[in-house]
């Protein structure tokens, strides 16, 4: 974080680091009220106050072998290779079991400077909608770090199902909701053949987890015991 | 957003949905005076001028025929189905073409209440670290947003690199290259600040490898010793 003015946006990124498992925050000439507010705000107080300081950003990036920035383009001529986000995160994750890697984000009003940008090897841009309205610090933190995080199988992969109810349940379903039908005078007998298949199809479309079903039967057994006494 | 509290949360919810290309913000019971000083603050003013104010859930999803509830989980037993964030968006983005679809986010404190739940097809939960630990409600929206609006094709693959050298390294050579230029006379002492910061770019698009840093660093130093001498 280079530069910060907003004790709320380093509370915000903070927190995003402890959302997605990142520790070592590091920050460069933060503006000093700022750092000292969020470091005493409640929550993430672990990771800021284990935060590192430092002067330059040729300090804070030392030890690391790849350095990104971030930018919301649309201000200026930028210098630098720019990649979405979905495509550079993929090459962080590439170089980060092996060596550290240092991503910058810059001041609220101003974004990185081209100083700092110069210490970077590449650039990653969010793919906003309008370039020229660029985005909040702490949400722009927290979308990098959940990129970073992000499963790239978990779309693919569905989750386990819900358990779904068995044929049999729904066929008891199916015979208690005709009876209660009947009872009710809904059905006409002239047509009740036709008018069970279309409840069975009805029933089936429901879709009724396992869960549900003793449920449903419940329900439609005392709606029949009480039409039935009345 | 239901029962929103916090209007900078109201602000960065609308900000991020200009970011990410939405623009129907519908808000539920929004404590009063956050939605009006939300209103008037500045940068998402027309979105949120736009908004329209329900009283309860039931209203404002009306016309849906989706509506996926966001939840940070660990505070209670919950009873519908709860996808990852990056499957639930592939599952909304399949609907939201053919039919609206509202995603709801609840207030700072409590999220939302089983009533507001009760009208959820189903659950997204943000894949954090530590279940416990819930997200700040304006960067939850602005993944759940980020996560419908980004391009899946965009991480493509691309060959490992060779190990690079380290921003230290990186650092040296630029330094030692100024170094060289100024004794060549290269570099014009008026222009010399916009200079240093072209040639660190230079550097870094170089892509020095970690093999090679050593070997750039040694001619640099012999090409400045020889001038030296002259």
């Amino acid at each position: 974080m280079v530069s910060t003015r907003n004790p709320l946006n380093l509370g915000a990124s903070a927190r995003a680091m402890a959302n997605f498992g990142f520790s070592r925050l590091r920050v460069v000439a933060p503006y000093d009220v700022a750092f000292r507010e969020a470091r005493s705000a409640v929550g993430a107080a672990p990771l800021l106050g284990a935060a590192e300081e430092f002067a330059t950003v040729a300090d804070a990036v030392a030890d690391c072998r790849l350095v990104v920035g971030t930018t919301s383009v649309g201000h200026r001529e930028l210098l630098h290779p720019i990649r979405r986000l979905e495509y550079g995160a993929r090459l962080m994750l590439r170089t980060l079991p092996t060596a550290p890697v240092a991503l910058l984000f810059g001041s609220e009003k101003f974004g990185l400077s081209n100083d700092d940008l110069s210490h970077c090897h590449w650039l990653v841009r969010i793919p906003t909608v309008d370039r020229e309205l660029s985005m909040n610090l702490g949400q722009a933190v927290a979308l990098c770090l959940y990129e970073l995080a992000r499963d790239p199988r978990a779309p693919a992969a569905r989750p386990a199902r819900i358990k779904p109810a068995s044929a049999a349940e729904n066929e008891q379903i199916t015979r208690l909701l005709i009876e209660a039908l009947e009872q009710a005078g809904y059905i006409n007998p002239r047509t009740a053949a036709s008018s069970e298949e279309k409840i069975r199809r009805l029933v089936r479309r429901l879709d009724v987890t396992a869960r549900d079903a003793p449920v449903l039967l419940g329900m439609l057994r005392q709606m029949l015991w009480k039409m039935r006494r009345s």
